[in-house]
């Protein structure tokens, strides 16, 4: 299995609703390091898992929509709590309606697994990977 | 499948017995960062893998055992090679000793694998993953 | 000349005025990854530029002073900018305080020079260092 | 499962042919840090997944090979691209060749999966990884 | 004295003339990961030490210049060789001219002090750094 | 001013003495990855601040000399506290002294500054640095 990783990161507040979050109730924020793995059994006839310039453009993008925002606003996320965990499976479901869209080229319709990986300091982080359907 | 990961450290003197370990037969030490990762399919209901604060309060009561001890001393490890591998593994297992006990909270029952990671520097490191029961 | 540094982080939302930050004149967040480095020129007794357990539980009493905050409601803030390179200075200052007020221990009378660097992410980082009065 | 990994890096110039690469078309160049991953289920007679001082000798001799060269003039890749993940195939195939030799030592017959990253920068890797047939 | 920094990074071919170069005589490359840190005494009105996302254009663009070239090839380096250091140099020389063009901004004009970090691999760097004229 | 940096590391047992230390008082170990700076004004003419494969080479083999051992038995070190920032005036030392006696070239008498940095985990590290006598 082959698999390419490209990495950029997005700055947010939130709050998280709880007593398990103890003091991250209080609105605070997170950036967050984001690494995007994308895998697939064979290389394509370039000899790349994917366009790693279109990966980077369209995680760029995806984050984006994330990025200087108090998540606690966004009305995707009403009644959620915007942990780090969470916050890798939107980035993954995002990701992967963008690829189903062909935005990372028609070669990433081979891609078979993906992975988010969201670094929230030095010492903790979350991921989410699933299966891509074909 | 989501999974959420914790960075924590100790310090250990200890030996290893064998020709194959060289220069490392006599009594050195060794700083082990260690990456704790415990993964599930779903999220709970407060949208996390597991409460972060208990599983970095156990993995730091776990590595207290371990911390600013030489190894070769301790009776639990009396005829064994402390080797990276093998205390990845010995890490594994009390965390999972612990997360049974009820430790890291009743969510921790719907853990379904785990993997512990000791970097020994910054060139090299050592895991030991496994599946958790139900 | 010695130095010691440790590592530390908090977690903060706020939002900064003015035309030159573009989306972060939205309420937004970050993860700060905190290095305090503390500098003399001669070790003590111990063989140690200061108890380093001391900073950092100091370190840490000062970074829970930020930690899951937003700092648009902190009237220490008011009519500032808590940019990077502001809240390394504010970290600064109150680690300055707490060594003069003996919290370090009175070897840290001795320190010449402190340097405070925030980590906003893997791309970006700022900081502030200075002379510590004797 | 336990694994055990080792880092080395090498340097390499190539160029990549194919309208997909944009300006890596023309002749440039790379650093590519590399983690080599050793599995197997049970740990040897000595402690150890394999012997990580001959894992070590054997990756740096299999980099060497590629270490300082134009891969554009090496008759091995004759009209491949070698991208971060072929190159990751490639120090695959050669470790596993020399796993089969006996060059890591007989235990090393015993490993059954082998995982080989190359990071190209701090913000972009690739890898490859597969059974290793015993 | 406020410092702040930068990440980006380049892609580069070359080779070394000189016996003490050994095997890197040959044609080959590096991926240098590029730190920029520039410095001054107080903050600006904003509560910057430069505008960041400037920084990172600025930065971009110089180090656009080298990557995904051969540098044996640049007419800006004849008769020299493009060692880490000497290449660290070149990013500040460039970047200097630019903040005196005012590419940063009429606030750079304050900025005392700049260093450039090229890092060439996970065990090796190489930095140059200077005062910058009033 | 320009400078060169080459990382390495070591593992040592040791035990520190007096209250402050708590639990390090007790028999234990590190690794240390140790990262050495070498500082000149301009060039030489090769281009470098210093041959950095001698610079390895040299700083390897003082790092053997500790490397594998346990410090408390080393009579160099008897009556001291081989505390993190008194090994790292041990390495510059002992540095200083094979630059003096030409291990690093003849070129070398022109380095005018060195700093050797010693990482005990990923939250703590400690440094000496100082001018080299022409």
């Amino acid at each position: 299995m082959y698999t390419v990783s490209v990495r950029d990161h997005c700055m947010i507040a939130h709050s998280l609703q709880g007593e398990v979050f103890g003091p991250a109730q209080r609105l605070h924020g997170a950036t967050y390091v984001v690494d995007l793995e994308l895998a697939r059994p064979e290389l394509d006839a370039d000899g790349v898992v994917v366009d790693i310039g279109r990966a980077k453009q369209v995680l760029g993008e995806v984050l984006a929509e994330l990025d200087y925002r108090n998540l606690d606003d966004e009305p995707a996320f009403a009644g959620c709590n915007t942990t780090t965990e969470f916050l890798a499976k939107v980035v993954f479901d995002r990701m992967e309606a963008r690829i189903r869209a062909g935005d990372l080229g028609e070669g990433a319709h081979a891609l078979t697994k993906m992975r988010v990986v969201l670094h929230e300091s030095h010492a903790a982080w979350a991921a989410y990977e699933g299966a891509l359907a074909p």
